[in-house]
């Protein structure tokens, strides 16, 4: 089976990972050890909570520290501020919602059943990291370009798999930025629904419903 | 032709507008007279300039009142607190869109028509208050009560209409609060980057290619 949405090998995914953990440090600040990226992992993770659960203005450095079991001379160690480890996270997040749904993308038969993956992958991860809804909207207010940047790269990947799809023949020739968009806005709102709000639908059945629409939606014509 | 999404009248419509402007003055502060009402009015505007431009935390009252043209205790005549009007003005955006896209939705021949025109109503409302989203979206943090009755009650609005057209034959008759949801994420995502972010598409090719991707993708089965 044709691997879809890029040519990516596992030694390349790990790789990347590698690099855009060092790159959410603060400039002159990329650990240079695999222990330093652990230290740099343990501090992203408690930000997600610390943000997560206070918010941007009442989280604390010093709560992310705790949380994360270190000192807090650590955290000047990789970060410069509240404000840099708040824009690290962001996209951190955004990379992670990525990793997680691209294995299931690429094993898919075909684009439906990619995009209905795509769904039931993200669903499952909202599931289990509410506090992602929180954050990336908070960005908005505390950090304006993290937000634009996590809805513009998200949904110029989307156009990507949808482009490279419609080349094949799976979907309908003419998708565009408009498709992305409203692919994107429809997962993020079922996301908020069915994985924040409340769990009375099966991740399974919220994506099958949608996969079932877009079928002939953006069937080839 | 039939009246679609209901069976409100011109003068129930208006009536229903009144109530619902003297609903979002604080408990016991109801305008009496008509001037009271055009008061109530100004301020909630000012409020979604002042709030949309500077954020909740550095609006002010008295920069609310300063844009309204009012004296400062003309404020507290209607409202308590800024908390106040910031939580009446999300109702009052609410309303103001359902109000907006109404009259497209009620005319339109069919329901794929009426979803056009309901998001190219709600593209051209966004290009013209651009604030909605950063107020909307503030009132997560701001208010969460607000932030979730406007997007449930706009989901379940959206599911109404749609099951009232399954109900015709017009569109599938599985339809559910999945779709409503969909739908809707659709719209606030293709608000966001074709009404606030960039006018790079017109609103028409953008309700086109969405109402085509519905026509089929929410077709009878």
């Amino acid at each position: 089976m044709a691997q879809r949405g890029g040519t990516a090998t596992p030694v390349t995914d790990a790789e990347r990972d590698r690099q855009e953990l060092d790159a959410t440090a603060s400039a002159g600040k990329a650990p240079r050890t695999d222990r330093g990226r652990r230290t740099l992992r343990a501090l992203l993770d408690a930000a997600a909570a610390e943000f997560g659960e206070k918010g941007f203005h009442e989280g604390s450095i010093s709560g992310i520290t705790r949380r994360a079991g270190v000192a807090l001379g650590s955290f000047y160690t990789y970060f410069d501020s509240k404000d840099a480890i708040f824009r690290a996270l962001v996209r951190d997040m955004s990379d992670q919602v990525r990793d997680h749904v691209a294995p299931a993308l690429r094993a898919a038969p075909d684009q439906i059943a990619a995009e209905r993956a795509g769904l039931l992958g993200f669903l499952e991860f909202v599931r289990g990291h509410k506090e992602i809804y929180r954050i990336i909207d908070e960005s908005e207010f505390v950090d304006p370009a993290s937000f634009r940047a996590h809805y513009a790269t998200t949904a110029e990947r989307i156009e990507q798999r949808l482009k490279a799809a419609a080349g094949r023949g799976e979907i309908r020739a003419d998708v565009s930025d408009v498709h992305a968009w409203a692919v994107m806005g429809m997962n993020v709102f079922l996301g908020l629904r069915y994985g924040v709000w409340d769990e009375d639908r099966t991740p399974d059945a919220v994506a099958d419903t949608v996969a079932d629409m877009l079928r002939t939606g953006l069937a080839p014509r």
